[in-house]
């Protein structure tokens, strides 16, 4: 793409999406005595004696870091922090429309893991919570595991959890309007990256048999048998495909109710033409889906793409803004899996009641998806006991 | 003090301070497609291409951290990163009241001065600009100088320059209006921490002869004969000190022509009365002035204080808006002497033409100030050649 700065694209970012505003009045002098020094003084001396205040008197309880580290920046890869922070910015811009969370992009000048864990360790007390973003795998496991363990603040690596709530949504709409059970249902994952793992994993924390899937890489079918596997892999193999399903996308296709694509490459639609008749096809990569939802639609009854130009989006939109919404108003420390599940069964049970083959899913825009999802990822933190004292 | 819901600072701070607000319309299916996907990934290929042009379609051309540890918080002392976070939230305000500078609050749970400067480093991509607050000295001498070499963007700890160029401001008014000259006076700085550093250069660099400055530190006079100097003061006192004066504050003091306390301290009537006749006494520790106004006026035709309910407050709000404002205008990569000087004559001018006894410096709300200080600051910045190519 070339650089024109009359496009409409680049007349609309001029100078950022993003602003920093000041909540309160500043105009006389007794307004700076409380907003400033000397009145300051004594919510920070009340904090010092009780570090919980901080989340009652300052802004973290509204308030995410995005943090990024350029790695894998929607499809365009690794292209730096500072080409990166549009896209945070827009992420922050989202998280204000959808759910009032005020996101402050932090795209980090460093792309090691142990860098990447130790700033973000550093920088968490201005924060209510970090969402993790386009930070490229394996590394983004490692540092959203080890972040969540250290920190007593939600951690979310948005490009696995965010797609994967949204996944589930989708597939319990699919399979309520084709009504199959999810528990019957034989799926195929294509990918292995942020998001294939944590699709695979939220789909069997949501009620798909984990034996009943297939993930697939560049290499093929994930089975027990690969000697080539990292140890995420290796964990997804000791997992899932009971019946050691071995060879290509054609393959693990044969028969299959479901396949989800977030992979980025194409699939044949010879090796759709093997699936099961009456299933489903999300083919999520974007810009160009794994298979085009013409011809999807020839071998599925349902078929769900990221784009916004065909039916039913996945849009992390979805999740991200409602997710941090109600772990922040819980005072969550973390972000549990009976979290993101039932932020999922809150995304599908928007259109439930109106389910038609074109809208498994509730349009991005749709203003009920927020509050929905942050009441039930609230009350979901209560259950699931990770509620700060 | 006790902490009291009811009370008015604290309601003020409920929910803290600041928002993060969008500046783009995001309510149809066009305005994602621009802010967001697809349309964003032609900003960050361009920014990809050409790194400059995130000073034009990011926010980071108005976006300042304000970056602390703690650990030297108002006179409070080493409250740690969550309870100095209402400060820093309040800086965020006043930059975004008085020169339309978005702030973002960054309180880092470390003192290391390594992890402190690492994780600036780190961060650095997401801002214009490093304000450092209320971070300890030594270590914020070291702390600013590191980030100032690595970093292409102006890195400025407040506490020093900020103050030192009120200071410089003030001097000069406090000069014009006893019709003396800033190179024929004998001056007395009390405090030997970032401000009193900080204020002694700029003094210097402002028009003061060094060797008519003594800088006192708690153990009294710096000059060449101490065995128990830090780094940082044997510069001093290699720099100031002509005389060798020894001796506490009261040697210090005899026959100067201006006192400046940054220290904290207090300090004697029979100390300040051995000074000259009309002089200056600029007594900014807070909230008790080394020497009471009342008294201090008795031995001085000019007295400045720190406070807000004595006549000339000298207040950093005087600098830092409109410093970071002009250095973030012209694209300057760090902030010199030479616009620090510039933002103190432009500070100083505002009154220049109406100067009282009691008016030698603006007042912290007067609105002429910032946009004053940031064309001169700008213009410095120019001259001085650090402007980004």
């Amino acid at each position: 793409m070339s650089f024109d700065p009359q496009d409409p694209v680049f007349t609309l970012h001029r100078g950022g999406k993003l602003v920093v505003n000041s909540a309160v009045p500043l105009s006389t002098r007794d307004d700076l005595s409380l907003a400033y020094t000397p009145g300051v003084a004594q919510v920070c001396e009340a904090i010092a004696a009780d570090e919980r205040l901080v989340h009652e008197y300052t802004w973290v309880r509204h308030t995410v870091a995005v943090v990024t580290d350029g790695s894998a920046v929607l499809g365009l890869g690794n292209i730096g922090p500072r080409a990166a922070l549009p896209v945070m910015e827009g992420k922050g811009a989202l998280f204000k429309q959808f759910a009032n969370v005020d996101a402050v992009p932090i795209c980090l000048d460093t792309q090691d893991t142990e860098e990447i864990i130790a700033t973000v360790q550093a920088l968490a007390p201005s924060f209510g919570g970090i969402n993790l973003e386009d930070i490229a795998a394996p590394r983004c496991f490692e540092i959203e595991r080890r972040l969540d363990e250290a920190l007593d603040i939600p951690v979310f690596h948005d490009d696995q959890h965010g797609t994967a709530i949204v996944v589930l949504a989708a597939l319990r709409n699919a399979a309520a309007f084709l009504d199959r059970k999810l528990e019957r249902l034989r799926v195929v994952v294509s990918g292995a990256g942020a998001a294939g793992v944590a699709v695979t994993r939220m789909l069997i924390a949501g009620g798909v048999r984990a034996e009943a899937v297939v993930v697939v890489d560049s290499r093929g079918a994930i089975h027990r048998g690969r000697a080539d596997l990292t140890p995420t892999k290796r964990e997804l193999a000791d997992l899932t495909n009971g019946e050691g399903v071995s060879g290509g996308i054609a393959e693990a296709l044969r028969d299959a109710d479901v396949f989800i694509g977030v992979s980025g490459g194409t699939v044949d639609e010879q090796a759709v033409a093997g699936m099961a008749p009456g299933g489903a096809i999300f083919a999520l990569a974007n810009p160009t889906p794994e298979v085009h939802p013409a011809i999807a639609g020839r071998h599925a009854a349902v078929v769900a793409t990221g784009r916004s130009d065909f039916p039913n989006q996945i849009n992390n939109v979805l999740a991200f803004p409602g997710i941090f919404r109600g772990a922040l108003d819980a005072g969550a420390t973390r972000i549990t899996d009976g979290m993101k599940v039932a932020a999922a069964d809150a995304i599908a049970s928007i259109v439930a009641n109106e389910l038609r083959r074109e809208a498994i899913v509730p349009s991005p825009l749709d203003p009920r998806v927020a509050p929905a999802v942050a009441v039930a990822v609230a009350e979901a933190a209560v259950r699931d006991g990770v509620i700060r004292s």
